[in-house]
């Protein structure tokens, strides 16, 4: 049937779970990336994070693909921060009520999995295959292969390839594509905290981890293994510490000891690991439109955002699933339309996630250890256990619902100036308890109704 | 000598002038552009605008190089803008002072004229070379040409390639390269009108005409053959008048009656002109860094700005200024330190200028229809003749001076703050002649103060 083959660009998690969708819905998929097939060679890729916090929106996705029971043995549940002081002591402040958690999952294994069901479904992957450009009159798509350059011609084009797309620069040259890159001063090096001798998880398994410094921060997720994996961000220069900075063991060393000393005791491979592995830059993308003709891009590919609200691949899964469904209800005769309804819908919510990525940033690595901030925290889960529907937090809007991001973000702005009132009280550490909770809901109240 | 040869991709305005600047520097200059040659084929450029207005930054980058009385006959002054509204009827409102001018100039002429005198100082021009790619590791440029790809290793590279540079799109593919581009909802169309039957300028050529209608303008810039330029600025699509809803004569007839009728009585070709004419769309490119190694991009390739404020080439002449300065007073013993001085000086500035560019557009398509805004300028002018150091206007700032444009624009704000107060005044048009005049002077002095 012409029309319902699509060529789908990267073979990541985003373009292995859109094909999943796809072959679903008896479309014919073919999906090309540029690496070698990942599952005959092992999961080594500079410059990306190893470890990925699946939530709510992931979940939903992967539920309406039947892969919620394949994929919970992988996912190690963190209910909450465990924060780090300068003194190795540690704080919990939950993520949300008791039962709900954010889960750990490995990105290599992760995406094995998705590409292998989508294999299963009657997918075809074809690796070695490098998108170099494409031409959008024809949907045609130059390759670079070991075996020379290659042309394909596909009725519609998903680019599900990364905050590097190929096809979103092949859009980039045409006229009137807005595009925004723009890297954070910080960079990112992954390290690891390894099992205890006897075998064992060296803290406790389920939590994300965190020492916030102010301008700098360690973070450690669990893994199946039982090790962490740690993720130094760090400013690549200019400031105190930075990775200019640490040029030799003895940087590095006087850093650990000095930041994050409970950490380094447990990291016994420290220096070597630092200095082989690769320091990470963190991009945020952002373009529009997403459509050109009957090519699409979704995911990194079209709003790459920092990792600081953990929400970069469960937004693009959430992508995924909204694709899906305008499929489901328009068909496949008119692909541009349902394109086109895809990115209208979807614009506002990725701008509001990618704003609020690198929001969190701030948060994470600095307000976390103030303690005003975990009384303000605590303040808005009483709000949220009194007025379950009227005050919802706004990490728990992002992290624990599929409300839209865009709605989340408004909703958060409006009860961020609220708190900033209460928190402003001389006297709020002693009284919060007592606090006239019903008065806060109503000026929620009215500041929405204007 | 090692180091002294430059490569300049682009063979446009700034990449002539800065050939030139080099030249008159003793340096080698081989100068590459993707066209083939201006002066041996007729210069017809799709999507670039015919006309420019040199301003005082232009003129002082002309003079430096000995070439103002070359280039003073090709140019014809514009001592304010010649406002037409809806019946026909006409106001004048000056730049500046009386002898204060912007000049109109055909890019086409001016481009072949500096070419020219580049060629004779002894730069290399070589046509018909499309660089694809740079190296930055080697410093090679691979290039296009008729006769195939062709690799060129150079010390230093120029980039003076425009808003669509190819090589700020190789450095785009380098990390950490921070980049937007960004359309505006308008695009434009070029219309003539031609001279009188008996030769003469159908309107007062001394003047940028101008019909502000709100959401949408025509200009008119006299050519030296007494016809003058039209632009026309309209919406793509989604309103009342815009690009989309100009399909046939019909409609545009009645556009142009409805809104443009003194201009339309002018331009017996405009039917043939505008659907033969492309639309062409208005970007705004500001990127960072500029440098990478030993290369470097400057004009548009850096800070591609709408053409609101005429100061797209001043800057791009400006730009070639500041870093013959650079290399005057550093040598060429180090490139990559120049090269990260001339980027640190001029990035607020390049900034400031794109903002206020579009910023004025704003101000040309509405509020110069607003009687109190003629007033303001009149206000405007006064505190200047009576203050001429401590109130001078954005506009005198930016287009008769070379005070930095970081500076101007942060100056302007100050006063366009303090004049928004003094316009509020209800009494303003019957009393602005009898104002404290020294008062407001103060508040400027106390507003700068802080």
């Amino acid at each position: 049937m012409k029309n319902n083959k699509v060529t789908l660009l990267g073979a990541g998690l985003i373009g292995s779970l859109m094909s999943i969708y796809l072959r679903r819905q008896g479309l014919d998929v073919k999906v090309y990336d540029k690496r070698p097939d990942k599952r005959k060679t092992p999961f080594t890729e500079g410059g990306r994070s190893i470890n990925m916090a699946l939530s709510t929106r992931g979940w939903k996705s992967l539920e309406e693909c039947g892969l919620k029971d394949k994929v919970l043995p992988l996912a190690i549940p963190m209910y909450g921060r465990r924060i780090h002081d300068e003194h190795g002591g540690t704080t919990f402040a939950p993520y949300g009520k008791e039962d709900q958690a954010i889960y750990s999952i490995s990105r290599g294994g992760f995406n094995q999995l998705l590409a292998e069901e989508a294999e299963r479904l009657g997918a075809e992957f074809c690796f070695d295959h490098k998108a170099k450009d494409t031409d959008f009159r024809t949907q045609e798509i130059t390759f670079e292969t070991p075996e020379g350059d290659k042309v394909i011609q596909s009725d519609v084009i998903i680019g599900a390839d990364g905050a590097y797309s190929s096809l979103r620069m092949s859009m980039q040259k045409q006229i009137r594509f807005n595009y925004k890159q723009e890297y954070i001063s910080h960079g990112y090096k992954e390290l690891t905290i390894p099992p205890t001798e006897d075998g064992e998880f060296a803290m406790d398994p389920n939590a994300l981890h965190i020492w916030p410094r102010g301008k700098f921060m360690l973070i450690a997720l669990p893994n199946p293994d039982k090790s962490f994996t740690g993720t130094l961000f760090l400013p690549f220069e200019g400031t105190k510490v930075c990775f200019d900075k640490i040029q030799d063991a003895g940087d590095l060393t006087s850093v650990f000891k000095a930041y994050f000393e409970d950490a380094y005791q447990l990291m016994p491979d420290l220096t070597e690991e630092f200095f082989r592995n690769p320091t990470s830059a963190l991009i945020n993308v952002e373009c529009y439109p997403w459509v050109n003709g009957q090519s699409l891009l979704i995911g990194d590919a079209s709003h790459a955002m920092v990792p600081f609200y953990g929400q970069g691949m469960n937004c693009g899964f959430e992508d995924c699933s909204i694709l899906n469904g305008l499929i489901e209800k328009y068909g496949t005769s008119s692909w541009d339309m349902v394109f086109e309804k895809f990115q209208k819908i979807r614009k506002d919510d990725t701008a509001a996630i990618c704003q609020m990525a690198m929001d969190n940033f701030v948060e994470m690595r600095d307000t976390v250890a103030d303690p005003k901030f975990m009384l303000r925290k605590k303040i808005e889960a009483k709000l949220h256990e009194l007025y379950p529907k009227d005050w919802v937090p706004l990490y728990t809007m992002v992290t624990f619902t599929d409300i839209p991001y865009a709605e989340a973000y408004a909703q958060g702005k409006l009860q961020e100036s609220i708190m900033d009132k209460v928190m402003s009280n001389p006297l709020i550490t002693e009284n919060w308890n007592k606090m006239d909770y019903e008065e806060i809901i109503n000026q929620l109240d009215s500041a929405k109704a204007v």
